[in-house]
């Protein structure tokens, strides 16, 4: 079985040293597989692989020419991976793919684009690394009306805020520490941003549900503007403060968003460091909760290689998302929120329950309220934080 | 596809509820399943299926001797199901089945027999519950060396110990009124003598180490002798108590066990209820961690429905468990261990660090030991209560 991978970063790096260390076992099962190309962009830079034979190129159209039958995606790229990706699927190739940019932007195109093509397209890296989420729920929807998912789905968010709860240090501090570790990219902006999660909770919630969620519709508020004070604050009330990606499906209607919750359950307040954690609440059974690494090397890989030898051994699950159904993003559960900002308006002092002035910031408390309200009132507000507070069960 | 169910009990009930209910979705994903038989029992006892047309039946014969394809096991006996199994794969039935009994005892002759047949054998219903485990394991084993597992894996056992540490109640008050409540048996020995995790144990650990373990190998220590005194005595250390089914693979040699365990971290001491927890190590992955129902209806049902489908739609992973690997069970990992009894041995006080008297009971904390030294050195003891400390890592 002739593969190829594009990309040789992190991740790919992990494909090959599995597919390496474990041919002999997987030639006892059966799984006779080859690389026959490592798509990547630089052809001088040095590499490494334990298969010293390997073929490296910078020419898509050897992968794309070529009569394998799967290839797998460990690029970081939005557009370009795409294109090529529908390009890949048009010439009959299998895509394993592990860039949850471009499975949440492109899910109902890809998803089709599959079906059309009679191949499979196959995501479970895509969301909480070696976590086993995606493919158990893709056999679950038939039978199991999952009615709300919930997870810390960025692992450079969770390492950053749990080590700044544990150490009661400022924000700039600890993320210039993980950028120095390498848990933080140069530019952090899509993990600390939220929009990583974002993209989780969407490809998550749309299978689940079977719907369209546009990505523009989650409401996406990040961590990058926490202080020490806020942690400080929440702890006084028991709290801890984790990114939650949520979703809910409720007579009808679908809330959905990214945002710092604050916590005191034994689940995700408890979840450290890069770890990604995921709760599912069903018809036919109340919640079960999954909780392991998102990211890293061979976690990830594992997940592709899940991935990979089901689509080899002909048991993947065909593409079935097929945005069936048309539920209104509303938001219309009714929350209490944090918030802490320098000044505050009027519209937000009507939402508010209770207010403490520290230094020169306002730390409210809302009463029960829609989120649009909230994101009505702190329209236009500057450097401001805020965080949804979990109730207790 | 034509099935048949052995067994109407809580979990048949269950996936005739699912199967009825979800039968528009599951016939628009090409999943037409018709139950044609219900064996039972007792012919007379008023029934009261979901589909009023159900044929059910005393007559095991008409089981074997129709055309289906696919036989539901979820009965609670152990030596008439299996010789129902044998002849049903000699039928060339396939089998799932939620009697981890069965499972544990009869494992390799009865993926030796699907092999022979060419029939599927699916028994993630066995363990866990709706907690996708045993599917997602096979999936792993060809390409990840999953070095250890271990598992709160029977939820009668969690009930009785959270409810005692949460309330500081007796053991028998406990399980007096957890079996008025249906959480526990009329004879609960089972699950409160470690059994059933036994069986659990043995499942998962064969399947990841492919290698035979003998039940009778595994040192099963239950909770019926529990007293209010031995979590009086945790709480003073800081840990919880929780029965723990644990095994791992580490130079050629397997450690593994069944027994209450002192824990202080934040998954298994926070397990509470009728809840199952597992935690998998491999060469992937640090860890995972899964948690949820470990039984009920639509629980145990849902892990059912999955299996089922899987075989329907040729998803299913081939029996693969060969018990090719042979590796001595010396449990030689060196621990510090708890206990309490009214009298001691000499041999017992050379094995101990610290002793307290409280009223007529000595209790012990072990030097660290191999499992056979202590259990060598409590042969004979009556009335004792054990428990392996945890090493906080």
């Amino acid at each position: 079985m002739k593969i190829a991978i594009m990309g040789f970063g992190t991740v790919g790096t992990g494909v090959e040293e599995i597919l390496y260390k474990k041919r002999k076992s997987l030639l006892k099962n059966n799984f006779d597989i080859t690389i026959e190309r490592i798509l990547i962009k630089n052809k001088n830079k040095k590499r490494n692989p334990h298969d010293k034979n390997l073929i490296f190129t910078d020419d898509f159209d050897e992968i794309i020419n070529s009569d394998l039958e799967t290839v797998i995606d460990v690029t970081s790229n939005l557009e370009e991976t795409h294109e090529r990706i529908v390009r890949l699927m048009k010439a009959k190739k299998n895509i394993v793919t592990a860039n949850k940019a471009v499975v949440s932007k492109y899910f109902e195109e890809l998803s089709e684009l599959a079906r059309e093509n009679e191949v499979y397209f196959a995501y479970e890296a895509s969301v909480a690394g070696a976590i086993p989420i995606i493919h158990p729920l893709m056999e679950e929807v038939f039978f199991n009306d999952i009615s709300e998912i919930s997870g810390i789905l960025n692992g450079t968010s969770n390492y950053i805020l749990s080590k700044m709860e544990r150490e009661g240090l400022d924000y700039e501090e600890v993320l210039k520490e993980a950028q120095e570790l390498g848990y933080a990219e140069a530019d952090p902006s899509a993990d600390v941003g939220g929009l990583d999660a974002m993209r989780k909770i969407r490809i998550l919630s749309s299978l689940i549900y079977d719907a369209k969620i546009a990505e523009d519709e989650i409401f996406t508020f990040g961590i990058s503007n926490i202080k020490k004070s806020d942690f400080d604050f929440a702890k006084d009330m028991a709290y801890s403060i984790r990114l939650l990606g949520k979703s809910s499906l409720k007579d009808g209607k679908i809330n959905i968003s990214v945002m710092p919750r604050f916590l005191k359950d034994d689940f995700f307040a408890k979840t450290f460091d890069g770890i990604n954690a995921i709760k599912v609440h069903g018809e036919n059974f109340k919640s079960y909760e999954l909780k392991g690494p998102g990211a890293g090397k061979l976690e990830t890989a594992d997940a592709i290689m899940r991935d990979l030898l089901r689509i080899l051994a002909k048991r993947e699950i065909a593409t079935f998302y097929m945005a069936e159904n048309s539920y209104p993003v509303e938001n219309n559960l009714e929350k209490k929120y944090y918030l802490r900002a320098s000044k505050i308006s009027d519209e937000l002092k009507n939402l508010t329950s209770s207010e403490k002035i520290i230094g020169d910031d306002h730390h409210i408390i809302t009463k029960k309220i829609e989120l649009k309200k909230l994101t009505h009132a702190i329209n236009g507000l500057k450097d401001i934080f805020i965080a949804e507070i979990e109730e207790e069960i």
